[in-house]
């Protein structure tokens, strides 16, 4: 089958690898139907994060199941799955802790299994499912294609989105500032308005993404950012700061920007993967009794709770991609995402 | 009057200073009851932070109103009253929002008001006290004596172990670890007991403070620490951690360890003052998701919660005081709790 490889900064390539088989009972073999592209991966891209060997990437995406092991009772052949961006047993006292992220048998698309087998990543055609039972989650029918978008983004942006507006404690009436406007900070902005928030300020340069963000729920826009940012999500919030603040990039300044537009007693939710390694200032936080909460987003534990509403049509994250490509052009996604020519690029094998 | 003054590391003197008079008409004069020694006064003393002027130290006290100003309204002469660690406005949006250690009018015992007028501090005779409606309570009649150090410790290390525990998000079934056998790391075990957490594991090293922690609700005494105590919590939660984490100490190595206690999905309340600028690692607590929350206590908020219990006899906090001394002998309490030959020293004047 054809599946990406990143072999280096700004060099992905689409290669013939291993057809996926069964390993263990608990296996099942999915056909992608929709892949993509995240911020994350452009870490690598962009050779902030090293690579040293060519190895496959991507972890998001949505499929048909072709195969179950023996063991697997939860999904059956034909049925369309949504798999999180790692897998995870849903049983162990971690994932019962709602924390499914520290599964205590999962692991990383493209990455080892605990039984040593490797792991497809998302970016390619199919993709060996370890502990199917516990990762995937079907849907009550195969969707229509308009539906796609939306179910692919349960597999990361919208449940990150969600775990950085839950991480902050976002409620009824809460003031929330979103610091990031990628497709993770845009669902944040979703998250934020579904979960009641009362006035969302989304900090964005971008027309696009500002016009996004307004759909999402988002009450105020502000486009400065540093200094002049903090000052204005003052001004907008009784001098103070907001509530809750979503961080939702992963940067030194980005989470300087967040934990400066949080009020006293305020909370930063954060799920923007650390890049760069910003240690947090607790003398900051230490004297304004600001909480810092967040981290790799147990997504799985979020599927069903978000899935309704994305089924009835109620929930539109999907409208954080602005590309779709054929998979043999993933190397055109990446350039389009790096280049900010797009906000999310869709992949189709 | 006599107050106490730092000049330097290992350098507390009693001296005559002036007598506090009524400079706004909403300040009070209240004569010092009872004060006491902080573990935060023995970064100064142990020159861990420098002095680098002699200036007036100590920040609990409680004592009987002898003047107040024209527009105070909630206290009156003769009033017993407890001031919490810093004096506050208790109407501004901060103090509304539940962080009156931020509150937009109020200070710190020993530094100047907003109007510029000195405050005392409050290891002395008597305390001028701004903003004396929001700051003060006072208690239904005057205390006996024996309720006198429990009713202190609502000035700071009964209202900041309480922060801790309501940090971290104790509730019932919760499961506890605490960090730091001080005076609010063993104030932090009595709040999480009285938050209803099922178990509750005290660090110490000291007999004489484990004994107290038990008699305050700890079930588990760790006595190691670094690697052998994470790995003696972790036996003793499942092998994953505990749920809340109480920092009570402030140092880089007492954070790590609280850190390292907590389950993945767990949370660190933490109210140690950090000395040394200990960062906080980023990468740990987000691919664990472990929150961090707290910082410099609220306690006047807490007051009136905490305050009946004290009174009916519920709760004894004052236990933590294992030595009393006049205020003469200033000096001797500092050395007694640097040397940790007692976990707090009460001060009478």
């Amino acid at each position: 089958m054809k599946a990406t490889l990143i072999h280096g900064e700004r060099d992905i390539r689409l290669e013939e690898v291993p057809d996926p088989k069964i390993h263990a009972e608990s296996d099942a073999i999915v056909r992608v139907v929709a892949a993509c592209v995240c911020g994350s991966d452009l870490w690598p891209y962009r050779g902030i994060s090293p690579t040293t060997d060519p190895h496959r990437i991507g972890h998001e995406f949505v499929g048909i199941v072709e195969e179950v092991g023996s063991a697997v009772a939860n999904v059956h052949v034909g049925d369309f799955v949504i798999a999180p961006f790692y897998f995870c047993d849903n049983t162990c006292i971690n994932c019962r802790n709602g924390v499914s992220t520290s599964c205590l048998n999962g692991g990383w698309w493209g990455s080892d299994d605990r039984n040593g087998e490797f792991v497809d990543a998302a970016q390619g055609e199919r993709v060996r499912v370890p502990l199917a039972d516990g990762t995937l989650v079907a849907t009550p029918e195969v969707p229509t294609d308009a539906l796609v978008p939306h179910l692919l983004t349960l597999a990361d942006v919208m449940g990150t989105g969600h775990h950085a507006a839950v991480s902050s404690g976002v409620t009824k009436g809460s003031t929330v500032v979103v610091v990031g406007d990628g497709a993770v900070g845009l669902c944040a902005v979703l998250a934020a308005h579904r979960l009641g928030a009362a006035r969302i300020v989304a900090m964005s340069r971008h027309a696009d993404r500002q016009a996004i963000a307004r759909e999402f729920g988002a009450t105020d826009i502000v486009a400065e950012r540093g200094d002049d940012g903090v000052a204005q999500v003052k001004e907008l919030f009784n001098g103070i700061g907001a509530d809750c603040v979503l961080e939702c990039v992963g940067t030194k300044e980005s989470m300087d920007q967040a934990i400066r537009s949080a009020r006293p007693g305020g909370m930063v939710g954060y799920v923007g993967v650390p890049a760069g390694g910003p240690e947090l200032p607790i003398g900051t936080l230490f004297g304004k009794n600001i909480g810092v909460r967040g981290g790799v987003a147990p997504v799985r534990g979020y599927i069903e709770e978000l899935l309704p509403e994305v089924l009835s049509g109620a929930l539109t994250p999907g409208r954080v991609f602005d590309l779709e490509l054929p998979l043999s052009r993933v190397a055109e996604a990446y350039a389009a995402m790096d280049e900010r020519r797009a906000t999310k690029v869709l992949l189709k094998p």
